[in-house]
């Protein structure tokens, strides 16, 4: 039965070869500038980086704690696949403490970070072909996932004059143009750190449900609030789904540890998912995650160096000569209107970094039609670190 | 724009309702076992466990030193995508010192356990409706994963003749009936615990690649081999996809840490999909699987006890009379055929569960067209806890 290397043979290989279509996704240009600012450092540079989405603290030290002692206790086993009991009951105490929302845990499903959260959540409502709508500009992964689900990812733009979220009137008239299946919307949002006011989120739920279009809240930077409250869907609709995470509040990113707040309905579906897709999330995590909630105090104190850098930056970079950016309420991201001085975001990102020794994302990695008129500027480092990019950029900009 | 309660918004709701029709998953019988086991033990009796697909034993003591160390060192932050590089070139170093073959360590990607490493290789190389071959008996996620991904399982139904492995001759015959994309084997395989003769499974490769499907061999049992020494696809072909996992050999179930070796020309792809659906694989287990190629020696004691285990029930069950199961080649299960007990592997599994306090997983769970004749059990206990259950069964069986 064996084949010896002959036409057919090297023609199969060639078949071979390739990849899927689904898995044909756009690279973050944003490690491009991760790249260079790396070798920037190995040259002996001091980069600023704000371009990473993750906070440079540590998950509370009552989370590193717990994982000590599960080490000391024996073996990491596998959990049940929607969670571990208890730690789905902490966060369903966390929407009673937080928002005074009643949440049974029989809806809480823990997820490995947010990334199998939307993962799981697609598959669970979703079939191939469904629309569904999402915000431009937004988190690249939306579209990438729900494409390589087989769903059709419809961006909705948004702007100034909507506060940069999807009203209940674009959503309707997307809808009308050809039937959506859903909508997922984040306050606060990546790339933006807008938010949606409470009312805004509340309409755009009810809208949704009537029409028939499923809603999920990407809710994982809640936490991280400064405008004013976020407000969560679970308090609006127990049919919509909230995707959460111990990532960004809690500081917790590799330990890849998220949850979900489902539809009654969806629990089942989504627990035979994630049997079968990933058996169960990481215990250690999880056990953490469950302590973190502990750790709110020290969490609080990391967020009020994020509150630092926004003041730094909110005021500090319109007299550096930057004064356009979206609302900055929430999360740790400053989205700058660079359009007086670029066409080409990526290339400033680069001139930035190679001149100013500043590390910023450009906006391309999250709008593909208005991006190159923007950039992403991350405030999740230390204050002195924000007011000497302040001070660089402001050098940068004068000297064109 | 808030919608009242009305008769369009009641049927919006119920149109919300329902799960996907790709979330229609069987649910594993064996999770009914594990919950009638679970009230036996609250009522005071003592179970053996062998239903369970995990060790009883512990990470090595390097791995969870290794993971308190980190743990004590800061940060626990995201990593590549493809995995930390020191883990990939580990991970390759032991494919030259385990089967004296050299992979690339570009050609290692780390996953969120072996069930992340399906998800991504199925999705980097198959398309929606693309058919992929896997051998009945078999692991349920498989043709679970498959199907929610929009691809058609093709089982290929074993026996003893072909010593329950696939054959080149039946590939062929499912590829010329409709063309196959894929062709998907364990060995040892789950839930039989046989494996392939390394001629075999380099026929099967051959086979395979020459007609353009594309292979992937799950190894994830490796290490755990007792018959012959486990021969390793990656030593056939460079465009086999491995799929290997810390679950098994190392007794890091609950860490969810694996990885693929891939075919150069996909891993770009590999890495775009593991960045927008994982970002990353849980950090901590990531340094602490580097640090389990050092307890190897842990882990062959660990072995030493299936061994035993083998022995004690391949000549105890038939003594007990329970003479007849597949072979016992490698992993830590042992399939028996019960066709003389009984048509409902189900309802006997429950009998020798209620009866004689030994769990096993019915058959159903693994082959939906012969399972009602067969029973899994799982000997990664202790051997004191296998002699009983010889016992057991034996005056189960007696007593009819």
């Amino acid at each position: 039965m064996s084949a010896s290397p002959s036409s057919p043979r090297i023609e199969a290989a060639a078949r071979l070869a390739g990849a899927s279509r689904r898995s044909e996704i756009a690279p973050f240009i944003v490690m491009d500038v991760m790249e260079r600012a790396a070798r920037i450092e190995a040259a002996g540079g001091h980069v600023i980086h704000m371009e990473v989405g993750q906070p440079a603290a540590s998950a509370p030290s009552t989370a590193r704690e717990a994982a000590r002692r599960a080490l000391d206790h024996g073996r990491i086993g596998y959990t049940s696949a929607l969670g571990i009991p208890s730690l789905r009951a902490r966060i369903a105490r966390h929407y009673g403490e937080t928002y005074g929302v009643e949440v049974d845990p029989a809806r809480v499903v823990v997820t490995t970070g947010s990334s199998s959260g939307f993962l799981l959540t697609f598959l669970a409502q979703f079939e191939p072909g469904d629309r569904v709508a999402i915000a431009n500009p937004g988190y690249p992964p939306y579209r990438h996932i729900l494409t390589a689900l087989g769903c059709e990812p419809v961006l909705i733009e948004t702007d100034a004059a909507s506060r940069w979220v999807i009203t209940p009137e674009a959503l309707l008239d997307a809808h009308r143009r050809k039937p959506l299946k859903g909508v997922l919307v984040a306050s606060p949002a990546n790339p933006t750190g807008t938010m949606m006011r409470p009312q805004a989120l509340a309409e755009l739920v009810r809208t949704a449900e009537s029409a028939g279009i499923r809603f999920i809240s990407d809710e994982i930077y809640h936490g991280l609030d400064y405008a004013f409250p976020a407000s969560t869907a679970a308090a609006i609709s127990p049919e919509a789904t909230i995707i959460h995470s111990f990532s960004k509040y809690f500081c917790m990113t590799g330990w890849r540890v998220g949850w979900m707040v489902m539809p009654q309905t969806l629990v089942r579906a989504v627990e035979r998912l994630q049997q079968n897709l990933m058996i169960s999330v990481p215990t250690l995590s999880q056990i953490a995650a469950e302590a973190a909630f502990d750790g709110a105090s020290e969490m609080e104190a990391v967020k009020h160096g994020y509150e630092e850098n926004r003041i730094i930056l909110t005021t500090g970079l319109p007299a550096a000569g930057l004064p356009e950016f979206l609302p900055v309420d929430g999360a740790f991201y400053l989205y700058a209107d660079v359009a007086r001085f670029t066409d080409d975001s990526a290339a400033f990102a680069r001139r930035l970094l190679d001149e100013a020794h500043v590390a910023a994302t450009p906006g391309v990695d999250f709008d593909p039609h208005r991006g190159h008129h923007y950039l992403r500027l991350s405030y999740a480092g230390a204050p002195d670190e924000m007011r000497e990019a302040v001070r660089r950029i402001g050098d940068f900009l004068r000297k064109g």
